[in-house]
């Protein structure tokens, strides 16, 4: 059982904001819960035997039914990644709103190849879409949260594609969505790169084509020597500014992320990459790829906040997208830590900097 | 043996710009000469032993010897590579001038792991370093061309980082260098960037340590795929602009890359990763680490020509540099085609850039 604080204390990534001062409070608040969804079908037609979303709550729905923020998780990271954002400098304020964090799937706490039914473990589990994140997510409110209003559904890289997703697909619902270094899609050159770090992963035979009995360390390993190249931006790595993070030279902060990704399962990586690299919150029986109409059907308040030097998350797409969004404000969040830029907590400046255009995006309404 | 109209036709990478017209002209100076340098004191104070500098030579040295060009090769290029520099719309007209296109070692063509002195083939092949080639180019230079005048050293990418380490290196002797998507040294995120195909590369246990038996062929085109995504930019695919290149999809062009690299071989590309990967102009006796003496020392006229969207060799980088050599001009490479924007012959509106630059450097004597 994780306590908020042991949460706090043990996010992948080093927290260097804020405290939780809200962790006492909130602690019988604390537990991840499952929303037990059953065999859930999925956009690919296939079905998700005994379909799980774990989810953290924080805070209270009120009796307006009108509080509810949403937090879906990023590429490769859990529900305790994204508790930052919700930290002491924070508007998200888990006194005033009700707060949940949805676990992706595929990441190892909602239903993953790694935890999956027997018939669907492993190699065997089926594929994603980011529409089915979105649409089981918004099963679980339905079920369990009066169907309130979304007063926020925000998020980093993956998480900002759910939250655009959820605009578009609930605009009457969602009343302000934020994409921190993310886009409404996995535009090519995204998932080209996704094409490289899959290939320096599989290439490793022990991964066995997702059949592995011991994990695929290797491939693992040269799997996060190829993202840290893509994580970061060039002056980044000029600047050393990597010792913020603790690490006193690039080949530590290489280990570091070998040392992290051997931690996690393989096809679960890939689960998440395949959602990842086919996301698009048009490509759904709504829209039917018409990116226009995707972007058009928004009616929330958004922010789009792509990263000054994100290599995959470009500024022009997220600009691209944000001038097709009747009520878009774009801001470039100026920074040199690239895609982690947009990591909640990764560094102190930068979180700063969203923590104050959440709260503006909150209180514009 | 070649034609140099067989050279033109076979290069590896398609030549979209000019056709040959000195081909047949040349085609009694079209074979490649090799430069026996004996055993070679290298600069890790190993000896590479019967080393051997391949070497194209088009044109003739003339009477006041100060007619020499030299266009150094590039990442896993050959001497082919580099003919496209040569072809019609190009101010190095081989009536004028000497032009000699040294290969670098480890591209299979000069000493290389695949056919260096059975003591040290393969795995045993010793660390090269950037000054290593150019110190023997300059030897072959003293040897066989009366040590001449050097009008012109230009290149692409690691044949631009050793034009710049031949401007330091020869600061009398170096009339003019051009720099084209290069850098003076590998900056550090081109270092991680490096880690990452190298790291795919070398997951596959067939590589073996570089013992192997037979090619890494998964590691190899692993190591294509991660590479693709960095080589172009990302309007390249946004842009569908591979179509160009004659692919109809970026799968179309990942296969490609997978494909040509099938044919190097994986301690040849580990061995010129690891040149690139220490280059720095000032890593020798000559400067002792000391940039700003190294880049100080060129008096040559210099063009130093990033790509506007090279992720690898950034616009910042060459920049910084081009800033503390006495006599640079710096022109941006307005191109989307990332890195690739400067490979010889790649595209013709970027060739025809390059060649338009080179020869106002030429005639800005």
């Amino acid at each position: 059982m994780y306590t908020l604080k042991h949460l706090y204390t043990n996010t992948r990534w080093q927290n260097q904001t804020g405290q939780a001062d809200h962790e006492f409070m909130y602690e019988t608040q604390r537990v991840a819960k499952t929303y037990q969804a059953g065999d859930f079908g999925l956009q690919s037609g296939e079905t998700l035997l005994d379909a799980r979303l774990s989810y953290v709550q924080v805070g209270r729905l009120n009796p307006d039914k009108d509080n509810l923020v949403l937090l879906p998780t990023y590429y490769g990271g859990t529900h305790e990644g994204n508790l930052p954002l919700i930290g002491a400098a924070s508007a998200l304020d888990p006194e005033r709103y009700c707060i949940l964090i949805p676990n992706l799937l595929g990441n190892g706490r909602s239903s993953s190849p790694s935890n999956a039914h027997p018939d669907q473990r492993n190699a065997r589990f089926p594929k994603i879409s980011l529409y089915d994140n979105v649409r089981l997510q918004h099963q679980l409110v339905q079920t369990h949260f009066s169907d309130a209003a979304i007063a926020l559904v925000a998020g980093w890289s993956m998480g900002g594609m759910q939250a655009l997703q959820w605009a578009a697909l609930y605009p009457q619902q969602v009343h302000a969505a934020a994409s921190i270094c993310a886009t409404a899609r996995c535009w090519p050159h995204n998932q080209v790169f996704l094409e490289g770090v899959k290939a320096a992963l599989t290439c490793d035979p022990v991964w066995n084509e997702g059949n592995y009995t011991t994990p695929p360390a290797a491939g693992l390993k040269a799997f996060a020597r190829v993202y840290a190249g893509w994580a970061y931006s060039q002056a980044f790595f000029r600047n050393e500014t990597y010792r913020q993070l603790g690490h006193q030279s690039i080949e530590e902060l290489l280990r570091f992320w070998e040392e992290d990704h051997l931690q996690q399962d393989a096809n679960d990586l890939l689960s998440m990459l395949h959602t990842w690299q086919t996301a698009n919150i048009s490509c759904n029986p709504v829209f039917n790829g018409d990116m226009g109409a995707a972007l058009g059907a928004i009616q929330a308040r958004c922010l789009i906040m792509p990263g000054s030097t994100d290599l995959y998350f470009t500024k022009a797409d997220a600009e691209w997208e944000a001038n097709q969004i009747s009520n878009a404000n774009f801001t470039l969040l100026e920074s040199e830590w690239g895609h982690c830029a947009g990591g909640p907590g990764r560094n102190t400046k930068d979180t700063q900097t969203i923590h104050e255009a959440l709260e503006r995006l909150l209180n514009a309404r």
